[in-house]
C-alpha cells in the first residue's frame, strides 16, 4: 500500500587546497582556504530523498519530494532543517504543475545548466560564479540561496521545447531582513541545444534597493563536446552588479566525462575580480557509481593564487 | 527480510488571517495572530513515519513506531526530536498491549475525537479548547503537551465495544516543573455510536496543586450527519478549572466532508471567554489525497474577533 | 530501481538503581548514578539505517551505510548528527575494502567483543572498561569515542581466518584538542576461537604526549558455553596507563542466552580501583525479538555501592 520510494546520493572523497588566500568556492565542502593540508570530504551533496507520485485520473497528479541533504564524513546534517534539500507538494496536470513548500528558485536551474560540474566538487562555478552577487559570498548583503522556504511556483509542460517556471514566496519572519521572493525562468531544449534565462529579485528591508539575480545560459552539443556559455549579473546590497562570465565544457570520453571550466567574476569595485579554472573528469564503473578527480586553481586580484584537488568515489541508489 | 513500511502525511496550503488581537489556535501552523498577510503553511501535521510488527506465535506480536513530524514550508522539524510524533515499542495479545516510549496520553483520544476538523487546519479546536487549561495555552502554568516522553501504557482489547488505556510516565529529569503523569480513558464504540471519558494528571513539582484533565466526547452518525459533543475541564499552575463545551458536526457531502465547530472555553476568571466557530470542506480527490478549504472566526472578551482562511492540498503514503 | 535497504532496532526498558555513588557505565542509558528511582530506558542502542551495496562486476563492489541512532523512550537524536552511528561509503573487491567516512575505530571491535552483552543494558562493560583511560570517563583528557568522523580505512578479506583493518583519521578542525587519529587491529576467527587485538592512537593538540589504547580479546566456545577474556590499557591526557581487565561468559541456555561479566578497572592512582559485576538474560521469542533482564552491581574504591537492574524489549528490523 506505501507508495513512496527512497533515493540518494553518497559521495565520500579526499581533498587538498595549497596555502592561497583566494577563497576556493564549492571545492568539496571546503568554502574557504582549507590550509595546505588534506580533508575527508564530499563533492556531490550526499543526500537521502523520499518521494512519490499519484495517478489521480483525469490528467491530474499529485507528489511530494523530502530530501534530506547530510556530510557523510561526519554524519552531520547539511542546514538545520530534516529537509534541507528540498521538501514539496506537487499538484497538476497536462497544463502544469503547481510546486509548493522548500524548493529551488526557478533562476537555479538556468544557473547549475552553466556549470560543467553541475555545482560539484573543488573545480564547480557553485553559487559564487553562477549567482554573481546575489549572494554574500562576495558582497555586504543578506545571503539569498539557491533555495527559498514557502516558495509557490507555477512550472508549465513544455510548449515546442520550450517551459517556463514563475515562482514567488511571501515575507514570513523567518527570512530575516529579506522579504518577498519573485523568480523565473524560461528554457529551451531542441535535440542537441539548451538555452535558458532565468531572474530572481528579493525585497531587502530596511534598505533602499532591492537584491536582484539575471542568469543566462546556453549550451550545445557537438556529438560528445558540449560547450556551455555562462551570463549573470546580480547584486544584493551593493549598489553595483557583479557581472559573471564563463565558458565550460563537457567532454564524452571513454566511460566518463571530462570537466572543464574557466568562469571571471567581477564584483563592484576596483581590483577584486576573481578568475578560476576547473578541471576534472568522471569515470562511470556503473550507471550508479562513479570515480572522480578535479583540480581547480583560482585568483582574486589582491589575493594569491589558490589551487586545490580532490578525487573520490560517488554511489546513487 | 526488512520488514519496515513507511507512511506519511504532506500537506501545503496557504493562510490568511485578519489582524484580530484572538489568537486562532492551531490554524495551519499559526499559533497567534499572524497579522493581515498571506503565509504558507500546513493544515495536517506532515509526517514520515517507520513501523512495523511481527507475529511471534501463540497469539503474541511485538511493533514499533517512529513518527517524524515536519514542516513542509520550510523542510524543519517540528520539535527538537528526531521522533516528534510517536516513538514507541509495543507488545502483547489478545489480552491487551503494552505500549511503552514516546507517545500519545490516553486523554488525547477522547480529546481530539472532540473536534470535527481532527486538530488539523485553522479551523480546528485543537489543545486549546480540548485540553483546556491543561496546557499554557489560556493558563501559566507549565506546558503539558498531548504526548509524553517515557511513557508505559496498557491499552485492552475490545471487550463488547469497550476499550481502555492507561498509563504511566515517570518524573524524568527532562520534564522540568513537570513531574510524573498518569492518565486514562474508556472509550465505546458500537455502530454509529461513539463516547469516551479521558483523564490525565501531572505532578507539579515544587506548587502546591497538581495540574488535571477531564475530558468526554460523544458522536452518533445519523446516516452522513455525525453531530459531536465536546466537553473538557482542566488546570494547569491555576487553581480553578478552565470549561470547555463544543458542538463539532461532520456531514458527508459528494466525494468529500464537511466539518463544521462552535466551541467555547471558559477559563478562570472574568471576562476571557473564548468562543471559536469554523466551517471547512475537505474534497477527496482520491482515498490518498484531498484538497481542502476552511474558515474560521475567534472572539475572546476583551480581544478583537480574528477570522482566518486556509486552502490547500494533503498527500497521504 | 532503488536499493537501499532499511534495517534497525528499537529497544524500549525500564530501569532501576540504588543510590550508591560509583557510576554504573553503560546502565541502559543511565551514565552515572541515577539515584534511587525507575526510569524509562533503552538496553540496545535503537537505530534505523539506511544501506545498499552495487556489484560493479570484475569482482569490485561499492556500498553505503547510514545509521541514524536515537532514543525511543523520548524520540530524541542520539548526537547531534544526522547519523551518529555510521555514515560511510565502501569500494573494494576480493583484495580488500577501503571504507570512507564516519566510522567505528577498529579497536572498537576488538573491544565490544570482549563484553559479553554487547555494549548492551545495565550489565554492560562499555566503554569505560574496554576503552580503558581512552575517553574521560575515567581521566580529564579529551574524550575519543569509538568512532571517528572523516575515517579512511581498509579492511582485509579473510586469509586463514585472520583480518586486519588499519585507519587513518586527518586533523580536522572540529576534532578540538584531538588531532589525527590512526588505528588498527587483527582479529583470528577459526572455528569456536575468536582472538583479536587492537590498537588506536589519537595526536593530543597542545599537551607534551598523545593518547593512546590497547585492546586484547580471546574467546572460545565449548560447545554453547563461551568464556571470554579481556584485557585493555590506555591512557588521555594522563601519564599513566589505566588498566581493565575482565572475563565474561555467554551461555545458550533454552531459546536464549545468559550473559555474566566480572571487570576490574585499575586507573593510575591510588584507591581508585573500579570492579563491576553483571548477569543477565536474553530471550529470544523469535530471531528478531527478544526479552531481557540484567542486573549489575559496581563498586568503586571510596564510593559506595551501585546496584541496578533492567528489563524491557528488543526488536530488531
Amino acid at each position: 500500500q506505501s507508495s513512496v520510494s527512497i533515493y540518494g546520493i553518497v559521495d565520500v572523497g579526499v581533498t587538498k587546497q595549497n596555502g592561497g588566500t583566494t577563497p576556493l568556492s564549492g571545492g568539496n565542502g571546503v568554502t574557504g582556504p582549507g590550509g595546505d593540508k588534506w580533508d575527508v570530504r564530499q563533492a556531490y551533496a550526499s543526500r537521502l530523498g523520499f518521494r512519490g507520485t499519484e495517478d489521480l485520473g483525469g490528467g491530474l497528479r499529485a507528489g511530494f519530494n523530502m530530501e534530506m541533504r547530510f556530510m557523510p564524513d561526519t554524519g552531520a546534517m547539511q542546514g538545520t532543517q530534516a529537509f534541507f534539500g528540498r521538501s514539496v507538494v506537487t499538484f497538476g496536470g497536462s497544463a502544469g504543475e503547481l510546486i509548493m513548500g522548500r524548493d529551488y528558485l526557478p533562476a537555479f536551474y538556468v544557473a547549475i545548466a552553466a556549470d560543467p560540474f553541475s555545482y560539484n566538487g573543488i573545480a564547480q562555478m557553485g553559487q559564487l560564479h553562477t549567482f554573481p552577487g546575489y549572494s554574500a559570498a562576495d558582497g555586504t548583503g543578506p545571503v539569498q540561496a539557491v533555495r527559498n522556504d514557502n516558495q509557490i511556483s507555477y512550472k508549465s509542460p513544455s510548449m515546442g521545447g520550450f517551459t517556463t517556471q514563475v515562482a514567488y514566496s511571501p515575507n514570513e519572519g523567518s527570512r530575516g531582513t529579506l522579504g518577498r521572493a519573485v523568480g523565473g525562468n524560461v528554457e529551451y531544449r531542441a535535440g542537441a541545444l539548451y538555452a535558458g534565462v532565468g531572474f530572481d529579485q528579493t525585497r531587502n528591508n530596511g534598505t533602499g534597493h532591492d537584491p536582484r539575480l539575471l542568469v543566462a545560459t546556453m549550451a550545445y552539443d557537438f556529438g560528445g563536446v558540449r560547450p556551455i556559455l555562462g551570463y549573470g549579473r546580480g547584486r544584493s546590497a551593493l549598489l553595483d552588479d557583479s557581472v559573471d562570465v564563463s565558458l565550460g565544457l563537457n567532454v564524452t570520453a571513454g566511460p566518463g566525462v571530462i570537466h572543464a571550466l574557466a568562469a571571471r567574476l567581477n564584483p563592484p569595485g576596483d581590483n577584486n575580480t576573481l578568475v578560476k579554472y576547473g578541471l576534472g573528469y568522471e569515470y562511470f564503473l556503473s550507471k550508479r557509481t562513479s570515480l572522480y578527480a578535479d583540480v581547480a586553481s583560482a585568483k582574486k586580484q589582491a589575493l594569491t593564487t589558490t589551487t586545490g584537488f580532490d578525487t573520490g568515489v560517488t554511489l546513487r541508489f
